[in-house]
């Protein structure tokens, strides 16, 4: 077993001898998302306010909409949040490359069957050259689509990895 | 201003004002991703034991190991993580509905505009009938894509809404 899954098991222990929650209901109580990137350098809970229970939270990298999509109308469709807040963030590593680093990248390292296979399901890593504009289109998006309902609220947020702030942008 | 949106302006205040981690490096220091559910009863940072700057952490409904390769990749290939933790839970709402089910749903709520939208972009729920089945399914996923070096650990686990625990299934 390696280092990082001892860790996984010592913190299971540690957390469930004195958790109390195992009555929360599955729909999120407070009824709405919080879509963010997965850098590790946010943690959701404590940085945007969020208790165990009450909204779901969808990270993955450079907290991208349209890659969420499925995860969102799941979220609202099926399990009736009705309120969507998004959070990029500085520093994000997707400011720091394009699609073609990548593709050059996994290519280096992982060789043509690799770069065979990115090919084949057209993968596009959607990195943005900049940090605010990719926020408003980001809502935009989330505002434009049909899968999301027009009374659905949506706003946009930075959180700065420097000083621990989360500010509105849109 | 929402309430929701208030709250994260409060949240944002507070944690803020005793934050001193701004000095954390983007490569995760421990060189390893959680991949889990968005569900609002999983607090990964506690329940896993994951440290601010040590891990990635992607979310999104199910833990979808072919959902999240946009982002594993990138962890991986640009950010040099080496270890994957996969944790699907107990009580997961995607045990709970078909994709005809959703599709159905969608178009009772949104009309036939976000029917159209479903089917131009050909959306997967991915929704899965058995959890244990599900985590073995996407731990071989993560293992037989090349897109992820043969060197890269990976682990699937349970987490239990219902006792705070995390077990290993394999």
């Amino acid at each position: 077993m390696s280092a990082i899954q001892k860790n996984v098991e010592a913190a299971s222990e540690k957390y469930s001898s004195t958790f109390t929650q195992g009555h929360l209901a599955l729909p999120p109580a407070k009824k709405y998302l919080v879509l963010t990137c997965m850098d590790a350098r946010i943690d959701p809970a404590k940085a945007f306010g969020i208790e165990l229970g009450d909204a779901h939270v969808i990270r993955n990298a450079g907290a991208l909409a349209q890659d969420a999509l499925r995860s969102i109308v799941i979220s609202q469709q099926l399990l009736g949040t009705r309120e969507i807040v998004l959070v990029k963030h500085t520093g994000c590593g997707m400011l720091t490359f394009t699609n073609e680093d990548a593709y050059r990248i996994v290519d280096a390292n992982l060789g043509s069957d690799a770069s065979e296979e990115l090919k084949s399901r057209d993968l596009d890593f959607q990195p943005f050259p900049q940090l605010e504009p990719a926020v408003k289109a980001d809502v935009e998006f989330l505002k434009n689509t049909k899968l999301i309902s027009d009374s659905v609220a949506v706003s946009g947020w930075i959180y700065e990895v420097e000083t621990g702030k989360t500010r509105r942008v849109v």
